[in-house]
């Protein structure tokens, strides 16, 4: 069903046509229906971000669309039921994720208050403590905070330095910032709106240092909104993007807190100030604690997704609108997304947009399996924070590239505000280092392939440049199963191939992008073995060594459980014509993984000089053969124009252009229409030549 | 010179310390008094671009800051002496590309006024123009407008579709825009400021088209600031960035205007109606019109390079400082800067900041030439303008990217806008398109490249697919001589090397990187063959489906253009040890970009296996070897806290980190540090084991 008011001359139906409302539902996936709910709150103006607010206003207003989300019940589904929610995480993320196309700064706002805040009361507290803050946390009526990171540690979060010193005499914790570095920064609703935070600290009772926990630290009087005894706060003002959001600082000085307000599921401390938990491991503890918290990272690679779609929507929408060079004088139909390099510039883009948006759909599977219960052994949380981690700093990365490609394919209109591209690419910009700093979270991704290839790396430690490694999983016996197993790659991709062509065959892209990520993650494995046998300070410096390989090998992964995904989903469309289109584009998307790795596979002897060069020409016909396609693709998204909001979104180029046209059209036909001077020099010359 | 203040332990000066006051007034140039002066009056308070600001109110702040640049002296180097210039083109760009520093909206609403405005007045119009309406525009007092791009054609500037058509009946021009896609769009000062404009327009006289010419318009009324009759207009309102410049459209409905305020130094009308033109071709008259506006192009190309210097130093400094993995009971000293991929994110944009900085001093005296009438060939032109593209488009997406990955590198506190990096991206952003599409600029020089390799492309015309480059230089006969000759590369770059250390080697550099652009040039010139011979049509299809090896062609020249400017630079450094650490960051910056193109290298035979498997780790210790002289080679940038105006950037993170250290040193000197849990455990478990 090719989009008629769209086509171009160049998209005539044919027998690959796409059924975009098939293809929709495909996307949409498991939790369709709240999708669609969100999207239709999503699409109404009171959330929508206004461009040009001041960042105190625009703060205002976000805050005050949290109560219209309360209002409509579209928060609250992974709280218990007994509290009003419904037990449904996979849902409740679904949901959230789509907010980002009302405005990024509400879903982020929303995703402190109740997926961070609300989750960890939630998860890290008992049932006492889910009674009696969850109702207010839901509600809004506590605004809180989710206080973890400090100004001197970014995403070493096992380095805080807050304290939380039990006192048996007064049976409180004493909540301290020991120095400048230990404030905790970039703390949403801290500025202003936070009443409460949960603040992470090093649990010291009797002298003993039990690691970081989780305790609920009242910060403003409700009623007057000033900070309570020694609390201090420092306001992060404005920012690259998120203005909706009060980001600020915090400080404690010496507050007390009642030892009942410990979030003590994973670690309690009696009264007389005897520790206990029931997790014997410290480390493991620590991670069992965090690893609640994944779904800020499940949420973020959902919404960069969903952003991704917006951009490309926009973009691809006007550029088979747009006449780059369409002289008054010509006739021809050619807009931009004709010429090969702007599909170039898109297209893949776009594949890669379907095989996060596939990818996403299965981290979302993962996701609630865990929180569900349906499935949740250590193994499985294991693999979904593998699996969050690989694809949050993929996809963020992927949204920021998208949405800067769309702006500068739209020329001096993508620049404008009204066109919705800056305004998206600013706000998402700190998905990049947020929740987890991508370039940390490839490293923890690397840790988890070395550990999967060969037992002996499961502990790795080099000292202080591995202590991500170490803090995060180094008791964890870690099992094969449940993360796709680089054992199980085959290797040998060497088989002939006798042209690109070759490649299109799903097979030879699985084994050429599974071989890269196996033979990457041995060669590193081979020369820190070497490592571990040298000294601590020698060790790490060969570790440093190979950081940038473990980190592109662990990219590598990444994209191939996106290739993988993408491969999966192609059974999920049952219309033939359709189902040959999205093959193409997942083709696309490994054509141009490979291509863009092909120094990997010809330096390996993995792809012969002849077929190499084979390839970027046929990519190219690839591209001109999804071209006709291209508006389908993207209006399968299912975004209209409550959610795109973009003025070159709909279709007034193409009313402009045609209006153009139609005068030069009506001006030829008359007798006033000038004559050009070229016209006439080359009359002259043809006449002096008789 | 190592700056004791900011040296990581790492950084022991050695023999190849960088003498950082003498390495900058080596990237100070030819201008450098100009350029002091600038960066003196960039550093001041009443300069300096204010976060926060409603657009309304940054509009308004800019304006005012035009009138403190008039005071003091600093924008009218370019005008004639007889009116208060200095006839002193390639000072007056040094000294306005500075001004980003300031706030890139005062350099683009400087660049419209005087750069713009002023220019075409000055270079298109008679010395009568210039002493009626150039007093004025140097001192603002007439603020106006460069009225060429309408919203139907950004970079199509020959098909723009306003016409002036002349009435000698009333010896008068009537400006008129025909349709909605004919209105000028992205006009700066048009939203607000401008009194008046010059007018890009079809000249039609007597029913002859003699094609695009400039005519000075009135917009407002001096006195209540309200458009003429006939004038309309629309405010652009808020932008991706730049929000200090008052954007917007205007239209013309039959405004009349005196006959001589035609700009006629390449073209006029008599009072009877008769056109004349001291150059006879239409197309070369176009061509030589748009020429004299070159100077926009050259001075974006040097404001991305002081902006990327810029983030450069934030980010450096702050990556010399910053430890991500501190560990309390640490008392390790590495800093971000000492892992490998932190400096595989930063160290090559450096070494490619200086390409682009010495690149820049070559652009700007080649202009210098031209303007000042040294050198003012219509050969001196065309090089100079086929080097503005090249070099401007590869130096605006080089500054995007490297204040994208500074504020990564940065983490949360590169999101602050306190810490700048976001903001000034923001405003850099539009430099991709502006002034020249950045992928049409590419395509221009890539026309050039194939008219130098043969004859037969110089009028090179396929159809609309290739309307830039018809619309361009069709008429003009190219040289030879003046750029780079493609001709004279050394095709055989396959002599034998054994590693890649012998591509360490200037000359094995250097011919790798010519014989990539001659083959790319020679591939695409082959194919393009065989589409002349074809009907348009075919031939278009054949064009477009090589439109991309074409773009990647140019900008390989680009990028050799690049190198070769780095390398004659270091000639003019005289201290041996700042040469050597210099030559490695020449090194460096030739060395990443064959690693970039290495599939290309391989898979065209220009380097073994072997050898290629090689290059990634040599890189790796060139790095390495690089970054104890980081910070003074972003020192000798020369901006001082008055420029960088970053939070991080001021020592305040190292201040921090001393702090926390002293801190635990004192905690564990003292009889009251808590034991870690983790201790305890393995002393247990130690016990148990006697």
């Amino acid at each position: 069903m090719t989009n008629v008011m769209t086509a171009s001359p160049l998209s005539v139906p044919d027998e690959d046509g796409v059924d975009v409302a098939a293809l929709g539902e495909v996307l949409l996936g498991q939790w369709a229906e709240v999708r669609l709910m969100a999207r239709e709150l999503a699409g109404r103006p009171e959330l929508h971000k206004v461009e040009g607010l001041s960042h105190t206003e625009h703060r205002k207003r976000v805050y005050d669309q949290l109560g219209i989300l309360v209002e409509n019940n579209a928060v609250h589904r992974a709280f218990p039921s007994r509290l009003g929610g419904s037990n449904d995480p996979g849902g409740n993320v679904a949901g959230f994720e789509e907010l980002v196309i009302a405005d990024p700064s509400l879903q982020i706002k929303g995703g402190v208050q109740w997926g961070l805040f609300g989750s960890a009361v939630m998860h890290l507290g008992n049932q006492e403590h889910q009674d009696k803050w969850l109702p207010g946390i839901m509600s809004v009526e506590i605004p809180g905070c989710f206080a973890m990171t400090e100004i001197g540690h970014g995403s070493d979060v096992a380095s805080i330095a807050t304290t939380a010193t039990y006192d048996p005499k007064t049976q409180e914790f004493v909540i301290n910032t020991p120095f400048r570095a230990a404030w905790k920064e970039y703390i949403g609703n801290a500025a202003v709106d936070g009443l409460a935070a949960v603040v992470f600290a090093q649990l010291i009772t009797k002298s003993v240092n039990h690691g970081v926990h989780a305790f609920y630290v009242e910060l403003r009087d409700p009623t007057t909104k000033k900070f309570l005894p020694g609390v201090q706060g420092l306001d992060d003002n404005i920012k690259g993007g998120l203005n909706g959001i009060d980001n600020g600082r915090l400080a404690f000085n010496s507050v007390r807190i009642p030892r009942t307000n410990l979030l003590n599921r994973y670690g309690d401390v009696a009264v007389d100030g005897t520790y206990s938990s029931p997790i014997a491991s410290p480390g493991r503890r620590f991670f069992t604690m965090l690893g609640t918290l994944v779904q800020g990272r499940v949420s973020l690679n959902g919404a960069a997704v969903a952003a991704s779609k917006v951009g490309l929507k926009i973009a691809i929408q006007y550029a088979t609108e747009r006449r780059q060079f369409n002289a008054a004088s010509d006739t021809e139909e050619v807009v931009l997304l004709d010429y090969q390099r702007h599909q170039r510039r898109l297209l893949p883009l776009l594949a890669t947009t379907y095989a996060a948006a596939f990818a996403h759909e299965e981290l979302l599977v993962k996701f609630d399996d865990v929180f569900s219960g349906a499935h949740d052994t250590d193994e499985d949380r294991q693999d979904l924070e593998t699996l969050a981690a690989a694809l949050k700093s993929l996809t963020t990365w992927h949204a920021l590239d998208t949405l800067q490609e769309c702006r500068e394919a739209c020329g001096g209109a993508g620049f404008m505000v009204e066109n919705r591209l800056t305004s998206l690419r600013a706000d998402l910009d700190v998905y990049a280092t947020f929740e987890g700093d991508n370039t940390v979270l490839l490293q923890l991704v690397a840790k988890r392939l070395l550990g999967d290839y060969s037992k002996e790396f499961r502990n790795l430690d080099f000292g202080v440049l591995a202590r991500f490694f170490a803090g995060q999983a180094a008791d964890l016996t870690i099992n094969k199963t449940g993360l796709r197993q680089v054992a199980q790659f085959v290797a040998d991709s060497g088989s002939a191939q006798k042209s690109a062509k070759a490649l299109k065959d799903a097979d030879t892209q699985n084994q050429m992008l599974a071989d890269r990520v196996q033979t990457m993650v041995a060669e590193v494995a081979g020369a820190l073995r070497e490592a571990a046998k040298l000294p601590k300070e020698k060790g790490a410096e060969v570790f440093n060594a190979h950081q940038n390989e473990l980190i592109e090998a662990a990219r590598a992964h990444a994209e191939l459980l996106q290739w993988e995904a993408f491969t999966a989903a192609l059974e999920r469309v049952k219309d033939p014509g359709t189902k040959r289109v999205l093959t193409r584009l997942r083709d696309l998307f490994g054509l141009t993984l490979i291509e863009k790795h092909l120094d990997w596979y010809l330096m390996n002897g993995r792809i012969s000089m002849q077929r190499a060069r084979t390839l970027s020409p046929y990519i190219n016909r690839i591209l001109a053969k999804l071209r006709p396609h291209a508006v389908d693709l993207v209006d399968a998204f299912g975004y209209g124009p409550e959610h795109l909001r973009a003025t070159i979104a709909t279709g007034i180029e193409r009313e402009r252009q045609d209006e153009a046209r139609d005068y030069y059209r009506e001006l030829r036909a008359s007798s006033h229409a000038p004559i050009d001077e070229k016209t006439l020099i080359q009359k002259a010359k043809a006449a002096s030549k008789k």
